[in-house]
């Protein structure tokens, strides 16, 4: 099972390297933080924020070479949670079919802002990260 | 016209944010800096060391991006200077045709360095850039 669920807050912490990124239920009141680098997240703070930039950064190429190659952008998936690491996957649609591409979940949810498209969770990693919390 | 050159120095630069990359020609002598982020030149650097890394970078991402949507990456092309900025693009075979995806200098040469494709220069960029530096 599938859960939907937004990026909520990104918390920005210029004195360590160890960002946090929030996700959040759609419709629901579960949530749970990821621990990304100081790239990804100013990555993803300048994207919610709408800030624009000249040239194509990082995440703003990969979701322009998806879509040169013919490729539409589904949806980003968090599909596992193993020894506190998080896995994710940029899922594509291409010719009629799904193409899944591993990735960190911090290149993902950066894509998933960029392209404007949902994020999903698999109802296990919310579960356990959840529990990871207390 | 187009040189193709090596990259042949990353100087990094911890104090502040401007990094770069030093390209020179493959047969001939001529070379020239560019300015880069300190992200995309330890991303650089990691991959020239052959830092192994237990997940895709960013980097990696777009060089699986290209190969899972059925394309070959040929090269990366230094197109253009223009105001103190260099353009750059990816160039993709797919389907028997050529495809340019427009990106940083920076992002270009981390994904041909990733992929282990030559990186190419416009002969007009390579005299400009020289006379910038005298």
């Amino acid at each position: 099972m599938t859960v939907q669920m937004d990026l909520k807050r990104i918390i920005i912490n210029e004195v360590h390297d160890h960002q946090m990124v929030m996700l959040r239920e759609t419709e629901g009141d579960r949530s749970f933080p990821i621990v990304i680098g100081i790239f990804e997240a100013t990555s993803i703070d300048r994207r919610v924020r709408g800030l624009p930039s000249p040239r194509p950064l990082t995440h703003d190429l990969i979701v322009n070479v998806v879509d040169q190659m013919g490729g539409e952008l589904q949806d980003i998936y968090i599909s596992e949670l193993r020894e506190h690491t998080y896995y994710a996957k940029l899922r594509i649609r291409k010719d009629g079919e799904l193409v899944e591409i591993d990735c960190r979940p911090s290149d993902a949810i950066a894509v998933a802002v960029t392209a404007k498209v949902p994020i999903y969770v698999a109802e296990d990693v919310i579960v356990e990260a959840s529990g990871e919390q207390q």
